[in-house]
């Protein structure tokens, strides 16, 4: 997607409307327009970058540090707020739907909507050790990338 | 929770069974024993903490660091990566089973069994900015706490 259509860099360059939070020179927070409950903020790096794989590190990093700060700050609001939800949504097949990099971050309360469904079995040691086997792999598939 | 009881303190000494995927001298990275998808990675600092609000920052920042490069090695393994989400539960309100700060990394696919259900309507600009507000209260209180 061409940054000049992406609703995020709109956001960024103060061509489209949003309820900040906080920014700086890197990173711009402002509240998700759906939030799952009252406070849902998203962190977003102001250079465009669509996901983690073409998110910058330090880039990365500094969203991080924002969520960090955020996810402390919502404790001390008069929101409702007795948990914290940090959520990434990488790729269209992880729920994400704007294409510019954001981390949700969102108070939780007992008893609040958001709830979420998966097949919570314990797995067989072996089939664990395999999949880490798999990750380590893909590690050093990265680093083969990265040089 | 004494550190020595916690289940993931055990891990980092080695005196419990984790399939690890990394580790360095701060951050510990192994399977979730109910992986949510083949390849669900825990990512752990050494260091005992609760969550956001005693983690120190650079120590996050090693998380978050870990996270992202293992997020990126998912999709160059051999398991099933269309996507990734990253998941943090901070307080059991937000769903935190074990009070260890952990970031959850997951590889997602087109009809795996993750769901999430809310309340996803869009909220009215007034009601945005009063919680916009509400948070740049925190942050300011936060920002005393922490002088």
């Amino acid at each position: 997607m061409r940054s000049d259509e992406c609703i995020f860099c709109k956001i960024v360059r103060g061509q489209d409307e949003a309820s900040v939070v906080f920014q700086d020179d890197h990173v711009i927070a402002f509240m998700d327009l759906q939030p799952v409950t009252p406070g849902h903020i998203l962190v977003v790096p102001k250079r465009h970058a669509a996901g983690l794989e073409d998110l910058p590190v330090d880039l990365g990093l500094r969203v991080w540090e924002t969520a960090h700060r955020l996810g402390c700050a919502l404790r001390l609001t008069n929101l409702r707020c007795e948990g914290v939800n940090f959520f990434l949504a990488d790729g269209e097949a992880a729920f994400q739907e704007v294409f510019h990099f954001h981390l949700h971050v969102f108070p939780r309360f007992a008893g609040d909507p958001f709830r979420i469904q998966a097949d919570w079995r314990v797995h067989e040691r072996a089939q664990l050790d395999a999949t880490a086997e798999a990750v380590r792999q893909g590690l050093v598939a990265l680093d083969t990338l990265d040089r």
